[in-house]
């Protein structure tokens, strides 16, 4: 008895477009009391007013309650990355795990998850954050059977930001929130959360960071974390990905750090190591960086007042890697503070060494 | 005694910043009598209401006439492209001739330009405007002395477009313009001149094309070309690149054709032809194509209300070929009509054998 | 016994915030029963991809859904339109009407539905579906008990559209379409809808209207419809205000046109004709017009490629609105062809003789 | 012998038309000699990259140039406001002041110019910066022959940012700078420079204000003050509009505070005060203001992640404003940092006892 885990990656029609994991799961391809995880890109900008996000998660949530129980439905971590700029592709990737007959693989794709407690408010920014994530991450771990931080190739988190209401909240119990500006209260907590995740995998050393590093000292990061901040959670959902014993099945996973938004060699390099393999997914992270330059030569990302920054970097980066792997319907998200260097970022790669059919790894 | 041709590549901090043209010119290195024509990326939106080309070509215009009579000054062809989407860096190129007295190159880069008459406003984007610039394209192969078609590497037209008190002119005299939609002028005047290219070149046979197609007909395309409307001209000023009998210096030229927006196998592979040299200049041509997808993947350029398509794919593409030439000071143009196919684009490469000092081919 | 209506006006915090009506339907306060429609301000970019207009359509229908069979709550004409620029407020506009016991005013309030058959695609744009949209208008009229057309003083259409798909189903039939192009689609049924609107309340002659007429001949216009096209129905759904025997209650209605969109001194006298009542809600159009130019002075609406026009329409006309009516929380929509002349729109006006408890006009 | 000032509100075509001026020059309806200052709308959007406002007044200055000599020329105060939201007319004001027979009126529009010495970088955004300005207030008001602070209605105030490279020289010489955020500086000299035309025209006492209020204590504003900061000036240049003894001619000038967004009555009140005049120009700054709310009604400026705050808020109060005066060739501009309340702005009326022929106030 191994546990094995399955990728699904379904192209979307719009933000509330459930048809093609509706149309799987009745096929029988996805069962969908396995799933643990659904990412996608949405075709929203990313930014504060991005509807698209919130009508995919709710459209996904009804649907997924059409098959599992309340509970059991809300209990499978959303994330959704709004920015399909340039050609990149709306889709969503739907991480799902059977336990099967099959016999364990030397390194088959293992997945775990946990969740936090919730973060007290005043907590976000700060130590305490890195701390329960670190945790909470080592669980996740421990969920998937991994034993070795190296063995580790991607951790998504949802993590919690701040509103008014909870600013005050803390504020009315003699508590100080890092911020009190809302918009900057996410860049916090993914930047927290990364660090967390740098920490578990022993990329940063714990003691090495304070709380004025947080958001600001760019050489602390993580090359395997992707954080994302939603209004919908206080506690964080933790997604690891990685290779382990005990799980079988054909998919693999790699990762590499993209130093700035061309640097795609090693993707390249990656992919090439394991020849006859296909692309399930692509999962990377984008940046302007802080610098305004690429390579020695100016950008106007930062000072464009009509595209925001983010907007830019993901569709540039998309270009850059959809010329590597030869299609757009890649994960590329923005927002990328302690998630690979300043201008860089982390690019997972999952793989399965037989040809895919009907987009699922079989 | 021979020609040669000298190709500068400019990082520029805004647009109307002509400080490394002044300071080139004030070191010797671009002798401003030589100077054939300069080609700009500007960081306007590249769409109607950018300013930052208008603003690029008059500072730029204005320095010129700092050191060449008014006319000399005038007589250089200015192609200020708007849009440096993603990382794209701002920067101008600036095409000098000089007659010298080194030995001819069996292929060095060569440089011809010619202007037509002015087209009359009702021809613009019909037949006659294709044979009024296939005409020019050739008086342009005889300047720089290119005998064959297939030695012509890239050809940059400079096109007029309607305003509406052109297209009252020409309904006073009783003629009916191809289009009353003035923004519509621009794209049908840079198809009618691509196309031109497309008969002068033979990659099109004239007797084929009909008024219809123009605009249209996305099958029929110049591999070659790039054309830019502009409201300040009512003739064609016409630059052909290639290599021809005569010229001298260590300059060469390649193009190839994108045939989507992540094409760029045919660009890592014409890098790949000349080791050892190095690429002095990519201008290329980039647009969203009509067909909502790339490689069977939907995406949103064409749908989305807030960021314009060329905007979208300039962006992207710009990544993709960054990723291959290792940095983003490349000249990437939207408005694509029939200058390679739907969705794709030519791209064209001037390298140098020898190691760039300052920027110039030395 | 007569029939009351009811108009609630309710603020909301984001496109799916139903929280607003939940708690006025827990308090008795609207009777979900008697609701006919329901009109909103969301906060997308109201152009192709404002993903705030479907989220908060699927949100009402759920919330609806909760109190109501779904054959009566997907009877609810919901209209919701994108694009709160300036300081417009996020809000709804719910109508109700309820059998109660009290006498018969003059003039009250009155509301009327209906929808039409299915349009056969190839009607779109076209005088049968100026006929189709004609017949119901008169059928909503008498759903209402008016008898007149000058007692009707606003006429909410939602029209259909055309999809690729629905062109190919008309051309397979042999049919050809008004037009292939889907965007445009949405204007001409826009427009063939307030010309059926103008001619059921004889503000233009049938006779008069050519095919060639509709979304081109600004001088043809109604001085009270308001039309919106909707991908999700392929029928017409028709409301209608006005006054009417038989119906009771404090509510009124006025309207008038404005003749551009600085044209706000004709709402500022119909306020004032009705001394010591409450503006309940504004229902307005507000386009950006085809010359260029207000009052004789240039504009630069039509030439932002960075802000559609009508965005930058619906932020001035809600600010000259605004100053005059003294808040924001107004329906100011965009796409007005054929609703008012060219550059103007129609603004209805419901009051109320009393004064407004919690919103609702009691 | 009087002064005697002239306003010719002059319309443009684009950034860079200053046929309009050039044209009022030749027919003598302008003596460039007296010219002390032009404000112009830009058709840009107003924020960091608008090279509107840079083309704008580039092209100014090399008309000047082209009547007077280069030093006259560059002492004219340029000041362009990009952003013509709405239907905002793109058009210029010209100041001009002659030395006349006429006799002096008892209120006429007096005008005064000065200039303070460099700022010190480290001074920026702090109390020194806010007393430089009000010295200099006071140098203008003596100019211009206004003894009294209740005289002055507009001060208009150019003044300087921090970059890059001017932090670094402040710093080398061991000075802390306000901020380190080039955008920011922009923000905290506004503020300064509208606190030191509040101290110099008695709105706010001196004493009670601290570093830290400067940008972020909204309570103390100036209602006559107007700031606008470029990067080409390092000391501050003063334009103050007021009535004076010594000055003749029909032109009088009032002002308001409107209170939020669409507080217009304040401006109808002003212009109803003067019936029989003519308004010649409009000088008005616009914010969307920090709650978030105006008149209690949610608004979405703030968040909008596709059009800046400022973008929104022009085109709102534009279109607020234009109600009243009846068209829209008026100048609105942001940024108004402690220039009127928070949400609000200063208003200043231009008016001619007389007919104005060719928009000269004759």
């Amino acid at each position: 008895m191994t546990r094995r885990a399955f990728v699904h990656r379904i192209s979307t029609k719009a933000p509330d477009d459930v048809s093609g994991l509706r149309s799987r799961i009745a096929l029988g391809e996805i069962d969908p009391r396995g799933i643990v995880a659904i990412l996608g890109k949405t075709e929203g900008n990313g930014n504060v007013n991005d509807f698209s996000r919130g009508f995919a998660s709710a459209s996904l949530k009804i649907e997924l309650r059409r098959h599992l129980s309340q509970a059991d439905a809300d209990a499978i971590c959303l994330v959704m990355s709004g920015g399909t700029e340039g050609a990149m592709a709306p889709h969503v990737v739907v991480f799902e795990v059977r336990d099967v007959a099959d016999a364990p693989e030397a390194s088959a794709l293992a997945v775990g998850r946990s969740r936090t407690a919730d973060l007290p408010f005043e907590q976000l920014g700060r130590i305490a954050q890195i701390e329960l994530v670190a945790d909470a991450v080592r669980a996740a771990m421990a969920d998937a059977g991994i034993a070795e931080a190296d063995q580790v190739h991607f951790v998504q988190i949802k993590c919690p930001l701040l509103t008014l209401e909870r600013i005050a909240r803390a504020e009315s119990e003699g508590k100080q929130t890092a911020t009190r500006d809302t918009l900057k209260s996410m860049a916090l907590s993914r930047a927290a959360s990364s660090l967390g995740v740098a920490t578990a995998l022993g990329e940063v050393d714990p003691a090495a960071i304070r709380d004025e590093a947080i958001g600001r000292d760019w050489s602390l990061f993580s090359s395997r974390a992707s954080a994302s901040a939603g209004v919908e959670l206080t506690d964080h959902e933790i997604v690891v990905l990685g290779h382990a014993p005990g799980w079988s099945g054909p998919l693999r996973i790699a990762h590499c750090v993209m130093q700035d938004a061309i640097d795609v060699e090693p993707v390249r390099a990656a992919l090439a190591l394991q020849p006859g393999t296909h692309l399930v997914a692509l999962l990377g992270k984008a940046e302007s960086g802080t610098s305004g330059k690429l390579r020695g030569y100016r950008h106007t990302m930062l000072d464009d007042s009509d595209i925001s920054p983010t907007r830019h970097a993901r569709g540039f980066v998309a270009g850059a890697l959809a010329g590597v792997v030869g299609h757009a319907e890649i994960y590329v998200s923005g927002g990328a503070e302690h998630q690979g260097p300043d201008g860089g970022g982390p690019v997972a790669l999952i793989t399965t060494e037989q040809a895919i059919k009907h987009g699922v790894a079989a």
